[in-house]
């Protein structure tokens, strides 16, 4: 796009016979311009080869249809999903989407965050890192461009709608399952730490904590509520990395063999305790229950199959699109927070408790 | 980002005194402008906030910074690892990288390249669809827009750049595997059909080829150097979608009984040909052998663990990455076709055949 042979509005202005701001206003399909007029330039910038500027066009409508989206991992075949239907939902309204993965990585954020802006994009559906000073992310609130945060929320942006599964009662959901099958010694193995002031946070209220934090808030207040003791020491924390999450498994079987199921907190750590239980010689479900987290491929070629809490990701990405297309067209409409259901997949990894030994 | 109160260049020249050209020339770093005005021009900007409008500034520098990436899907494993890849290489050299997944549409692929072509990108990677006209793409080239094919030619381009794994040579290493074990009666599910033309192709002439007819002709070249026949009724049609590979995996072992291999020539498929045979009754590797593609999360899951042919990813990424900057910063250059070699990923899914039965 930087050849100097690039077909420019001054080339089709001139062969049209008109004036540039004359062909970029018809080339824009402007009232003021005639029918023949517009027809005439249109045919001559398709003769040229003429590659409309974006930004010259959005000077004159306000709008490059275009949105950006900025997610952590598009490795992690959440944010896949919900980026395909929010892709889906925003095209239908004549929108495109333009995506950047940052990798876990602040900066990388903060880079992506500001490219899309200068690149002038409508609006932004960003998931931001945790460990981000969110500076970037209010600033543009503030400048007044339409912003979604997705899966987390960013403390200091209020002025931004939010997504999201609703996490706590998602882990509700899978302790519920298994505190009535009859387990009472539940392992968690999460991206958060144990922390008491958890039991206590609401979805509304959490502004800031990460998915994983309201997860193992879930865990913790799930637990709590049925009367079953909860234990620091069931609390295993991991790293974002299936290897890292294999270990921490291992580790916590082999410390605490009195438990007897698993819960984790996300899709990545899932293949990482799965294959953790398959190398501890525990039999699942019989020795041991595991219920995963999010949508795998794998869940059902896996013997057993998995139980998993499963996000809305079609929803969840509907629901991101058509909040940011309501802020691009009213943008002061107040920002909204949705949480959507998750529901749990019962399969074949989530069984009865082996006898119970005495703790 | 169509923010009213949006702080242009206009007004950082206005508040640091000095003309706008000089304050853009400024901004950019441009060696004519003092250190000392520099200076002043970059505080003012910060002051005021002033977000750098990178289309003005690349009016300066001719360069924006910035690559797209195009692919058909990023849910499929094989683009999110190369994207990471390319995205983590072009990084290192300054530049930011837009994505856009045109979900296996044509008219997708064409309005993503348009508008990151709007967006005046430095540069395009475009793993493009079967079906298009690459009009798009040639237009593209032909302007001088630096650009990669990645994964499938596009038959009307010959101005850019191709990077692929060699895909006839990573069946070879598929069925010569099988070979040796003793499988004489090896049957394919492919996205591609059963063509005898197949047995004379080679991967320097292959232009416009799918991946997937490169793989079905490796398959049908490395039959025939073996010296085994082969039947077009052991060549399985599947469209890209792991539920119809189900069933054209239960198909093909319904009808051709006397199989006792099969191989799937790529990820999507193989997951659908896994399932199939788990519920076949057919004991996997005992009475069938069963050969993936690509590097999947469940491969090790799964029992018996996946043997499969895994694509270099990483070196893909780089590579389209590398061939992308050279064709920036040096746009005479000739294209250049890069074929990485594959792997094969012995694990537990394939071993000796069953007694074989006269066919």
């Amino acid at each position: 796009m930087t050849s100097r042979q690039t077909v420019t509005i001054v080339d089709v202005a001139r062969a049209a016979g008109v004036s540039k701001s004359t062909a970029g206003r018809a080339l824009a399909g402007a009232a003021e311009v005639s029918a023949r007029t517009r027809d005439k330039v249109a045919r001559v910038a398709a003769e040229l080869g003429y590659r409309p500027n974006q930004l010259a066009r959005s000077m004159i409508t306000g709008n490059t249809q275009t949105v950006g989206v900025v997610v952590p991992d598009l490795s992690n075949r959440f944010f896949a999903e919900v980026l395909q239907s929010t892709a889906r939902t925003v095209r239908k309204h004549g929108y495109e989407v333009l995506v950047s993965s940052t990798e876990g990585e602040p900066e990388l954020e903060r880079r992506a965050v500001e490219t899309l802006a200068a690149k002038r994009v409508d609006g932004l559906i960003v998931a931001p890192l945790d460990g981000t000073d969110d500076d970037h992310l209010r600033r543009l609130a503030e400048d007044g461009t339409a912003l979604v945060l997705l899966d987390r929320r960013a403390p200091g942006v209020d002025r931004a709608s939010f997504v999201s599964a609703n996490n706590i009662e998602a882990s509700r959901l899978a302790i519920d399952h298994l505190i009535r099958l009859g387990h009472r010694h539940i392992g968690i193995i999460s991206e958060a730490r144990y922390d008491p002031a958890l039991l206590d946070v609401t979805e509304p209220s959490a502004a800031g904590l990460r998915p994983s934090a309201m997860r193992l808030a879930g865990y913790l207040q799930a637990m709590t509520a049925a009367g079953v003791p909860t234990r620091p020491d069931h609390v295993m924390h991991s790293a974002y990395s299936s290897a890292i999450s294999y270990d921490a498994t291992r580790t916590l079987l082999r410390t605490n063999p009195e438990i007897t199921a698993i819960y984790c907190t996300d899709n990545v750590l899932s293949a990482g305790a799965f294959a953790a239980v398959q190398d501890s010689g525990l039999r699942c479900p019989q020795d041991l229950s595991l219920i995963g987290f999010d949508d795998h491929e794998w869940a059902t070629l896996v013997r057993p199959r998995l139980t998993a809490v499963e996000q809305p990701t079609e929803a969840i990405g509907v629901a991101a699109a058509e909040d940011l297309l309501d802020a691009i067209a009213t943008p002061a409409r107040p920002p909204v927070t949705r949480l959507l259901a998750a529901h749990l997949v019962v399969r074949d990894s989530t069984a009865v408790p082996r006898r119970q030994d005495v703790d």
